[in-house]
């Protein structure tokens, strides 16, 4: 299936407004794909297929998650979290993506998880600072993406624990995972103790 | 081994200053151990050996856990996690603690953990919010302890997690399980999808 064939079908599987976003989201993924050289085809199929499950019902994302081999765990958390694994089997089974980066990269968009490759970094990021977000304070992000990738997912990965937090959600782990690993992978993790560890 | 022993045993394991922090949430927790109806006597010495291992060198610390039945990756994190695991034993090897309630409100009074007895809150909210604490936004938890513990904890692990991204360090998971199951106690989970999560 060529690209153009991936926009078309997805095109039908969303509302024009997530279509849209959609495609800001490719728009900024092959834009990262060249800054940080990975590759720029597979940037945008995973973009454009990243909300792909985004409107399945629950009822029938919950069914695909227990007769898949994803998790069941997801079940316990919010639905939201369902439609990137469930997206990154749709890519596989109805638009033929063999890529296991591709499918990686849709799976954890909107969770990232430990150990992100650059393409799975790149759908992270783009996702949330593509042009069309407004959430504040992310122009830093924006402005940071074209510094160190790394420390952009860092930013989109403390920033999202910190707005579940205030919504009083719960959080699924690779959420964790990945800010774990980020950290480890951009600080030294040099660490002075204050009162409020004790 | 009796109160005045242990009080007597620990002044000499701490600085003054850490001491007089300890008889600060001793003092607190059995404020909260008689509202919450949990033991008093088991509050005053979880309290009193909380921080019993907090001025063992990091080298100590590292091989008690290398020698013991405790969770090897806590070397992968910060050694100011160590104190709490590390104190369980002691305050069972040394000072003859068999009550697994009081070992297990030492060992997690740092990182807290799913599924938290009353004890183990009462031990961990008293640490965050002993009169000696001086935290932006403190006043919130001591009122808010008044009214419901776990939320009280809640707070005091939401607010741990952000102070801890805000330093840019790794978190333990311990303490991200601990605030998925206080979310689960406390809140209901509804949850109104934003941008932000898409």
């Amino acid at each position: 299936m060529n690209i153009e064939e991936v926009r078309s079908l997805v095109r039908h599987e969303l509302p024009l407004e997530r279509y849209e976003h959609t495609l800001r989201v490719a728009e900024t993924a092959v834009e990262l794909a060249t800054m940080y050289d990975t590759n720029v085809r597979h940037a945008e199929l995973s973009a454009l297929l990243h909300d792909v499950a985004k409107y399945r019902t629950p009822e029938e994302l919950k069914q695909y998650i227990q007769h898949s081999s994803l998790p069941n765990d997801l079940l316990d958390y919010h639905h939201e979290l369902w439609h990137g694994p469930v997206g990154s089997m749709i890519a596989r089974d109805e638009y033929g993506i063999d890529c296991l980066d591709i499918q990686q990269a849709i799976r954890y968009h909107t969770t990232g998880r430990e150990g992100m490759s650059t393409l799975e970094l790149v759908i992270f990021v783009a996702d949330y600072i593509e042009p069309g977000r407004k959430i504040p304070g992310i122009n830093d992000v924006r402005q940071q993406v074209k510094v160190n990738l790394i420390e952009a997912a860092w930013m989109v990965s403390s920033r999202t624990i910190e707005h579940l937090m205030n919504k009083r959600v719960t959080i699924y782990p690779d959420t964790f995972y990945a800010y774990n690993d980020l950290t480890r992978r951009f600080y030294n993790n040099s660490y002075e103790p204050t009162e409020i560890n004790n």
